[in-house]
């Protein structure tokens, strides 16, 4: 009745329908994990004994007539930057493994499960979260399920890799400047990062606190509106999440696009990028019967400000580990912390102040449209231990430039919904940004979701 | 019927009372500059023009059985980093007079002259703000009316000489580590730092965004409550100034302290200083019949973080002019900006950080007493043109120290009032700070008039 091409949405169906008991799904879940992960190196923690539990009382809930709740029976799993109780959180590093056990389950897991939801481990991440690539010297990579030999992309990249390999049909991973976009592009997925400060970040591992998201992923934009209306709403644990009401967007989903204003972004996001990056953006506006564009002001210097905010203020998060544990770094996350530290104050003044006039400049581009489309990766996965890559007729390092597109919207905490590009047959997953103003996930939601209808976006396991 | 040695309130009532014009106390005020200002280099721009013009409209409006404004027919003067139409705003410097003159004043004379008073003129003060001394290389120093071989104490120089002297009732500074506390210790006068955010900053001259504050200086507790009130309240103009309804204290101004709890800031705030200064705190401290201590815990590292910060976000404010104007600068301020520009990123993260946890240990401190007692300067009035100074036993440099019992409380923007020490017969003032929790002016206030009152503080005109 389900199979791991399942998704998070037909298997609550099922599940609160009595068609299938949580412990079923559960088992397809583990059962994939068994036969995929060993390859594809998506879990550092599978809490299958936690899951068959909470399966088990979701199941006598059942028996007793309880209501389940909305993603009943649904099995999923988070970057391991989240706390899960009885494990260290590791944030994909050694120095971590020292750290105690967390004593309780981050907000966000919490909340996933009070719906119904089962969490079956922990993912591999880029180190720290400072990576695109889903790689990590600690660990091993996280592959890509359409080419084990290619990237995930990162730094979310075993989320990238479970959700794709159909190990579990939803994650949770972190955004900073790109890490849930990246990867669900690379893996051809749905990724929801949320504005800033939507979702709360308490009992997770930070990277840069100023820039950090938290979000879904998931083989359907339905997924992704179903896990995000569990998990918003204030957290008196996390004085960054936003005192705002809860703003269901499952039951406006289907709500369509009529009288949205949809543009592409011209200028720096038509630069670079591969030509078949650019034509799954024309594809997408094309089924959304737009020909409009609009431009994203300075969105190279959104960029810029993003870099240097992540690397000294990321720096300083780890400014004790860096004195005393160097060496347990990777030598490449190390020395761009150490760099970091000692870059002249004034540049992270300037980028800050750089970065308030231009999220106003961004928001009065808002005035004028609803939804702007825009490539989330310059290209399709590269290959594992590929250190540059040629854009444009010019060689530049991979690690850095997979974010080169995300950047400038995560700069400024503008929700986006990735999608992925349907009409790929045979050929590496990519995906596309839609962008929406602060606050308004509905409206990117709804329209990767009418994207899905029509057929042009989709996402499958492989 | 009024003299030099008038206060604000009493000003009012006389004008309001109808016992005297507002022309004729403009006079007052125009005649003792006259007298004076040439000695005590107070002001630099002097507005008899259009001081002239208000005061003859106020007296026609007095005259038409119209009511008058709180603060009727007071002259009141601007240190020069507030905006006068038709001034350049010169915020100390050589720069400036660059720039062409304001269109506008800036919100707080706005609302001073929509309450009575009438502007006089603008005020000498430290360049850039940068200043605890009153020194100015370009235009003189401001020199004080107790002693005019001393400082007037800075970077609110004029402003504490324009009143100390009797020039004006009132005056407004700015206080970013300590600019209004440590002229109004050295000048012996009553002055407010509001909290950070209650006063709009609209159409001033910054200095460093996130530590400025704006506030009155005078000779009484009273004019401070009148003045602060006909300031208070949100303005569309300055999104920093919160949005709080005005919370009015001259109604309650005589309210007493019975209930209030109050206690001597130890620990830090008793290491440095002169015998005289602690002594002041100690008296005021006898008069409000407490005896009990308080530590402000790491008050030291509180005023490093406030260094830091001032250092590297004034000096990125300066960038451009530090990048083609170097030699119009003060070199002794030149050389901190663009030491600042060059401070390590870590530091300035670091003292932020550090700064948000001293910000929540402290607010748990309120949760125990209501007022803190500390000293306002380490000493009295140093000479004009004195570089060193000796404090228990080690010499030191005035310029930085002056500050250094104000930088620890102003670094989490907590309102202080300043009150003169009464009993110093033949000797330079000294004044206190009267420190409470954030948004509880009324409470600092209550308990500086009520010093007043019972004549433990006391500021005259000389």
């Amino acid at each position: 009745m389900i199979d791991f091409q399942s998704k998070a949405h037909e298997i609550a169906a099922a599940v609160r329908g009595g068609r299938i008991s949580a412990t079923e799904a559960l088992r397809v879940s583990l059962a994939r994990i068994e036969a995929t992960n060993a390859t594809l190196n998506a879990f550092t923690a599978v809490t299958s004994e936690r899951a068959r539990a909470r399966a088990a009382a979701i199941d006598q809930a059942h028996d007793e007539g309880k209501t389940l709740g909305p993603l009943a029976g649904v099995p999923f799993a988070v970057k391991n930057l989240f706390d899960v109780a009885g494990l260290s959180t590791l944030a994909g590093s050694k120095i971590n493994r020292d750290d105690p056990p967390a004593r309780a389950d981050a907000t966000l897991v919490q909340r996933l499960e009070a719906a119904g939801a089962i969490l079956v481990g922990a993912l591999n991440m880029g180190e720290y979260a400072y990576d695109f690539t889903g790689e990590n010297i600690h660990y091993g990579p996280s592959r890509n399920p359409h080419d084990p030999t290619c990237m995930s992309g990162g730094s979310s990249g075993g989320s990238g890799t479970s959700v794709a390999a159909g190990m579990v049909p939803l994650a949770l991973g972190s955004d900073t400047n790109g890490s849930i976009r990246v990867p669900s592009s690379l893996c051809g997925l749905f990724g929801l990062k949320p504005t800033f400060g939507r979702l709360s970040r308490h009992g997770s591992f930070l990277f840069v606190a100023d820039l950090d998201h938290l979000g879904p992923m998931a083989r359907s934009a339905t997924d992704l509106a179903l896990s995000y209306d569990a998990m918003q709403g204030p957290d008196e644990n996390d004085s960054w999440c936003a005192q705002r009401p809860v703003e269901p967007v499952t039951a406006k989903l289907d709500g369509g696009i009529d009288g949205l204003r949809i543009a592409v972004a011209d200028d720096y996001f038509m630069v670079l990028g591969d030509p078949e990056v650019h034509e799954a953006v024309a594809a997408f506006a094309k089924a959304l019967k737009t020909e409009r564009r609009i431009t994203i002001p300075e969105a190279g210097r959104g960029r810029a400000a993003a870099y240097v905010i992540t690397t000294v203020e990321g720096a300083n998060l780890h400014r004790e580990r860096l004195k005393t544990r160097a060496n347990d770094f990777d030598p490449a996350v190390r020395d761009r912390f150490l760099a970091g530290l000692m870059l002249p104050s004034d540049w992270l003044v300037q980028a800050h102040r750089f970065r308030a006039w231009y999220r106003a400049r961004v928001a009065e581009v808002f005035r004028d449209v609803d939804i702007i489309l825009a490539p989330a990766t310059p290209r399709v996965a590269p290959k594992l231990g590929q250190v540059m890559m040629t854009l444009n007729g010019a060689e530049m390092p991979v690690r850095a430039n997979l974010g080169l597109f995300t950047q400038p919207i995560s700069a400024i905490g503008l929700p986006v919904v990735t999608a992925p590009y349907a009409e790929r047959a045979g050929k590496l997953p990519i995906g596309v940004q839609i962008i929406a103003a602060p606050w308004k996930e509905e409206l990117a939601l709804r329209v990767a979701r009418h994207l899905e209808t029509i057929g042009i976006a989709a996402s499958k396991a492989v």
